[in-house]
């Protein structure tokens, strides 16, 4: 079968795998419908060094189950699934708290954690298949693909930012970050009820995307310039909840300069730091919070599937480009470059 | 009159200094009854150049009001007070939403901003009297003195950790340090319905007067065997809540050890860093929260008094030794020395 594979930074090729097959009774083999290309990619492709490569991509995908292991009991060989980019059994203590993403089981993992599998590929074996998989009850050529996809990750990332930070009827929230994380993260607090929605982001396509998914304000500025526009906006003080969907340290600094005091701020962009403030300066001193972490996507399909079934919303709409399996290539450039937002592979 | 003056780390000395007047109408004087020596008082005690000082010091008392500014309403002489080792107006916007650390105040700041009071001191300016002071119901000579000065300062403080770390009945808590606050943190949790709380702590007698006000278990160990030990006490994964009341990286180290997936740090220790783990390894892949600040103990009060007034806690154990002005060099010695937990100072 085909899939993509990373060799080091900026080398990403589509070539022959073995074929992905069931290994353990609880396993499901899917034929991948629908893949794509997350932000969080983009950080290999800066980084990677050639000795931790080649790399199976991909960690979001819808498909078709294609067959099952012997103790896979809710689903069959037909069913449309989308799978979290969580592996969960979601029955252990921690599943059964929604955090499938601590989930015990020792087959738990991200997909980046099985090193002879990836979404951005034909066929993909699934372990935990009962836990992991959701069904989806639509064709699969139906017209709500592109939104049932950012179930897998991005929808539920945002979301969980959000939810995470507490966003409530009335909060007022500052999201920084203008990829698909963050926009989805502006529709979240949108949907849970934020009166102000202050969206930090340099990309005018993508903030008048950001516009039309709810966020009321937009800052282009960065840095101390930025943080004095934002708080200008917020009367002075800041929001109480900033949600931080991009990872680096400025990103960072900039969630703490525009925090309101005892305020949140919820981090969902892997960050690409170890160690950052929190001292009497940064946090401590206005009793700042700090909440987030890899999003528990599965805990939240039931939640969000009905809002994308009925049309309420419409994250599919953060897929500006779409293309084939061998397109995939060409698809972490254009990302890269930020021509593309967020590329749909269509297989 | 007379009053604590720091001149250096380990050179307190007590002297006498210009008396404590009325400057502004909204200021109150205090004849002051009971003091403290705090553990926080520790830190210049051990770091403070000739350059800083001298300094007045102590953030915590109880009096007898003396005299009223032309503004003040709501006191009047000879009103027994317990100050709060914050000042606020109690009406802005962050007091009204009971973050009375962060009151926008002009006058508004924590003892130590005003370099000529202090209340290890015979008497003290007040400043925004009407919003910092809180009336005692009881005489002057009432047995509950030491427990109604832990409002001040350690027992809001504990209370705080146990609060803003989402202390709800049924959870299982971890108290690291044994000091007056970890102590109070302790009879917190166990006020709020905790039903495990593992203190971490060295030092018999105090531990010995945790499990008096609420511990459950004890672990005497640090570093890597106390994290392991605290794990095993809770089932492997940790503790939901972690009350971090000492501010030293290292306690920040064992907090990050034995919290569990999901959980939260709370922070009341005042961290002697700026910078700490909160990357991926630390605390995101994880989603643990961090939580804490300066304790807003205005606005707990009212909550916790009746808790005294009923007898239903005796936070003022946490003192085991009472000397006169006099002897306040002497305390900061033996706390320092650990041969005193908590030193009052009677007037």
């Amino acid at each position: 079968m085909r899939a993509t594979l990373m060799y080091s930074a900026g080398d990403v090729r589509v070539e022959d795998v073995p074929d992905s097959t069931i290994k353990n009774p609880t396993d499901a083999l899917v034929r991948i419908t629908a893949s794509c290309i997350c932000g969080s990619d983009l950080h290999p492709f800066h980084s990677m060094t050639a000795a931790d490569g080649p790399a199976r991509m991909g960690h979001e995908f819808i498909g078709i189950v294609e067959e099952v292991g012997s103790a896979v009991s809710t689903l069959a060989k037909g069913d449309l699934v989308v799978s979290p980019f969580a592996i969960s059994d979601n029955t252990c203590e921690f599943c059964r708290e929604n955090l499938q993403t601590s989930c015990t089981h020792h087959e738990a993992t991200f997909w980046d954690g099985i090193a002879d599998e990836g979404a951005q590929a034909e066929a993909i074996r699934v372990p935990l298949a009962d836990g992991t998989l959701v069904k989806l009850p639509v064709a699969p050529d139906s017209a709500l693909m592109p939104s049932l996809l950012t179930l897998a990750d991005v929808l539920g990332t945002g979301y969980h930012a959000a939810k995470i930070g507490g966003v409530t009827p009335g909060s007022r929230v500052t999201v920084i970050g203008d990829g698909a994380v963050g926009l989805l993260a502006v529709q979240s607090a949108k949907l849970l009820g934020a009166e102000q929605i202050v969206l930090m982001g340099r990309h005018q396509d993508r903030t008048d995307l950001g516009r039309e998914l709810g966020a009321t304000d937009v800052v282009a500025e960065r840095g101390e310039e930025g943080i004095a526009e934002v708080r200008d906006l917020t009367g002075g003080h800041g929001s109480h909840v900033v949600l931080e969907a991009v990872g680096h340290m400025p990103a960072y600094e900039q969630a703490v300069g525009v925090v309101r005091p005892g305020g949140v701020i919820s981090r969902v962009g892997v960050p690409q730091y170890a160690d950052a403030p929190i001292g009497f300066a940064s946090l401590f001193g206005r009793n700042v919070r700090l909440a987030g972490g890899p999003a528990p996507v599965r805990a939240y399909i039931d939640e969000l599937m009905p809002h994308i079934l009925s049309g309420e919303i419409e994250p599919g709409k953060v897929f500006d480009a779409t293309t084939n399996l061998d397109g995939a290539p060409a698809g972490y450039r254009d990302m890269d470059e930020r021509t593309s937002l967020k590329v749909l592979i269509n297989l």
